[in-house]
């Protein structure tokens, strides 16, 4: 089956955005989503790029274009009390979330979290009752995430070479497409990836 | 009448896309588009901003979105064998072209220059030859330019000083959109403002 892969961090807003409608895109072009985390501070850090928050005038505008974004989504969006968002942990729990087969609901429940329910994600006891809420151990979850720290590691080396430079990136086969914005032209490539 | 005042740079690729669609965004919407050249490194400067091509793995990204854009738009696009674009001589000119209520057959005339027809806009001949064809006195206009260093200075200063810090930028009274990729965003303000 064709496929989009999602490669996304908690701590990226427009990320957050992306995962609220990546599924219904991929679904209309008959395709499917692969979730896949990794660490935009190790993408930035590997390609030079800067957090787009980093220029006052652009960090300003940023806000209000993402509340734009979140209004035509029809979905909520508020703007964390703790930012730049610490998201390794919750990146590497996801992980361990994966392994047992809940890597979609984990995601969602991290990013509502975040940007719905202002929880701090750096927190193990918030981590695991996410955890809980899907099903999954959460203590267990926590505690493993350690162990996917070259795991986490290795999926944002492979983005990178791939292209990538900041979140989220989308790829169908080797086709980068970057940002939530993209997205239209993300369900044509996969039109045309099923068409062809 | 309402308007989009539509902020451009002959040097920014992104820039000549949305110059090919803003009247029509804005002919949809009941509005007038006001043309305001302004100079991109000048809003770089005051900002703290960055060309976003100074990361390469964002460049080569950049060069493949402004292909898609083109394709979805229909227009033509060709990188510029000159990069940066030198485009102070044809902003200024711009303004004068401007004095003579000529300013957007010549802003559409240089984004062709550059962008299909690949001339260098940094010889006063090139542009002379430009404001020759929108019925002015090409000579006279590239000769002229100098003395609109003040006017381009204090153009670019308002667009930082209301919140710009790249291009293309937009502003629906004072709501600000940035991008080629915010069309979108700006004629569903237009229809607001029309409406409200």
């Amino acid at each position: 089956m064709i496929a989009v892969e999602f490669f996304y961090d908690f701590a990226s807003p427009y990320s957050y955005l992306a995962s609220t409608r990546v599924e219904e895109v991929a679904r209309r072009a008959g395709a499917a989503v692969r979730f896949r985390p990794f660490l935009l501070g190790g993408v930035f850090k590997a390609t030079g790029n800067h957090p787009p928050g980093e220029v006052p005038a652009k960090a300003r505008y940023l806000l209000v274009d993402l509340h734009r974004w979140a209004e035509r989504y029809a979905v909520p969006f508020r703007w964390p009390s703790t930012f730049p968002i610490p998201s390794l942990l919750a990146l590497r729990s996801a992980l361990v979330a994966e392994k047992h087969g809940k890597l979609v609901p984990f995601t969602h429940a991290v990013f509502r979290a975040i940007y719905e329910q202002d929880l701090d994600v750096a927190r193990p006891e918030v981590v695991a009752r996410i955890a809980d809420g899907v099903g999954l151990a959460g203590e267990a979850v926590a505690s493993e995430a350690e162990r996917m720290r070259e795991a986490l590691k290795a999926q944002t080396q492979e983005a990178v070479d791939r292209g990538a430079f900041g979140a989220p990136s989308f790829f169908v086969g080797e086709e980068l497409f970057v940002g939530n914005d993209r997205l239209d032209f993300v369900e044509e490539a996969l039109a045309r990836s099923r068409g062809g």
